[in-house]
């Protein structure tokens, strides 16, 4: 199933992720999961941070610094759930404008998890999908706190957008409740002096992250989507990090720390704290599929 | 065993909590369980915002106020989870500072909900039996997204701090992505001209909330727990919130509706998706114990 998607058609891939989300649990989707996983060829990149920061604008900016270098590029963005409303806030997010007849960008709207957890899987196995199709794959999620936790549980890369002033957000790294990004961009650098004052404070704020030999020292970086200044250095921050990431393993570590959470997840959500605990050892061998795991579990604890 | 807890000696209640810790499915703490979900006693106000926003400090005034009208306080403070080390941030918080030879005052510290959600249960049971003892009980959590909701599943009254320049929090609001609050503190007001353009921003996001007949139109005020200023105005506001849920049956509706929800998240959390799926109908008979009927359905699924 993963050959025709690689024609790079996208009615194919929308196809794709339709079947995901009406029968996840197909055997023929399993084995396009299975597959995909086996074969990643994207660099995962999260971008996060509270709402009405310019993310959307700053990613726009990105695509079109990576277009513009030939990447073939796949964005999954992630629809906050309203609190007053109880459906996806598609209204009151900026939205990603690209050229529809560019077949090397592909933009999926999913919403986040609900009450039961159930699109969580589905997002996890939409960017399983991309990852072996794209040369760069985002993840763009709004919010401090779950949010966050999410996306560095799916990305290679995390990188925070704050503007100036946005003290909230860094509280929450100094506090330790939320964890330290590889990257932060200060967006909305054109307001001069507030937005270097910003980026001293968030560079003051991740200085409390551990550093050392072989440990990656989050960058902090200001931009102006506007002006079109930093783009270039922000992507280059991007790509330091996934250099980083190449060395030593750390990239196959790194993915089968984040698969192995997966499973445990998708195992909870399914059943719960009484399934976890009898599902006992829930242990990923290096390289497994987490998605055949998870369907293993899933019969055993089903039968049972 | 409520009895003995109602002579009101600290020593009991912090028996009784630790038994709710250690057993919390054991019979005799059902028993005090239900008896306590029967008599509810307290105004339950929660308390949140942003790590620095000076939460603690606001409500040491807020005790020294109920104190001195002579109403007996009980304090639940949820300690966020730390992302980088895992455990709970106990250093970074500021304290609470209580007399501890104050009979009428009560503090306990509970960690926030683990990765298998076992907590949260446990923080229910807390509120509840503190709810049959005093004459306000106060929830207090650090945050925004996932912690006010919780804050907002089990207080009556939903106090969110902010600090002037708190613009995240704001925009979380603004975006539909928190509920908005019942009452808006505006902390550190000694600052001047700058509180008081924060109060009129956030008097601007909620005005976005529903009014008319019998809604609560949210209130936004100015407070220096530094100059103590505002602090009685603070009071009476959460008074008028209080007095406006006594009418109508407005306080019964909305903590029946709570406990519904709690009784489905007890059961998500401890049998997943698929038991949610198998349990069915869920639905709690007015003023039916929320704690007996998990143990109900928990029995149920457990013995398939």
């Amino acid at each position: 199933m993963l050959a025709p998607l690689r024609s790079g058609a996208k009615a194919a891939l929308a196809g794709a992720l339709a079947r995901l989300e009406r029968t996840p649990d197909a055997d023929d989707v399993r084995r396009l999961l299975d597959g995909a996983y086996a074969t990643p060829r994207a660099h995962v990149v999260g971008i996060t941070g509270p709402p009405g920061v310019g993310k959307s604008t700053l990613l726009s900016a990105l695509i079109q610094h990576w277009r513009a270098a030939g990447e073939r590029v796949g964005v999954i963005a992630i629809d906050p759930s309203s609190r007053r409303t109880g459906g996806a806030l598609l209204g009151d997010r900026a939205r990603l404008v690209t050229d529809p007849a560019d077949d090397g960008i592909f933009v999926r709207s999913m919403a986040a998890r609900d009450r039961l957890g159930g699109l969580a899987e589905l997002t996890l196995g939409a960017m399983v999908i991309m990852r072996a199709l794209y040369d760069r794959v985002v993840i763009e999620t709004v919010g401090v706190g779950q949010s966050e936790t999410d996306v560095a549980g799916v990305a290679d890369t995390v990188l925070f957008c704050v503007q100036p002033g946005s003290g909230d957000s860094l509280q929450f790294m100094k506090a330790g409740i939320v964890e330290i990004p590889h990257i932060v961009a200060v967006t909305k650098a054109d307001l001069g002096t507030l937005a270097e004052r910003a980026r001293a404070d968030v560079a003051g704020a991740l200085s409390l992250g551990e550093s050392g030999d072989g440990v990656w020292k989050p960058r902090v970086l200001a931009v102006s989507s506007q002006q079109r200044a930093g783009i270039a250095a922000l992507a280059e921050a991007i790509d330091a990090h996934g250099a980083h990431l190449r060395q030593d393993g750390r990239l196959a570590q790194a993915r089968h720390v984040q698969a192995q959470l997966w499973v445990e997840e998708a195992v909870r959500e399914r059943f719960g704290r009484d399934g976890l605990r009898r599902a006992g050892d829930l242990a990923l061998a290096p390289g497994a599929s987490p998605f055949a795991r998870i369907a293993q579990v899933a019969a055993r604890l089903s039968a049972r």
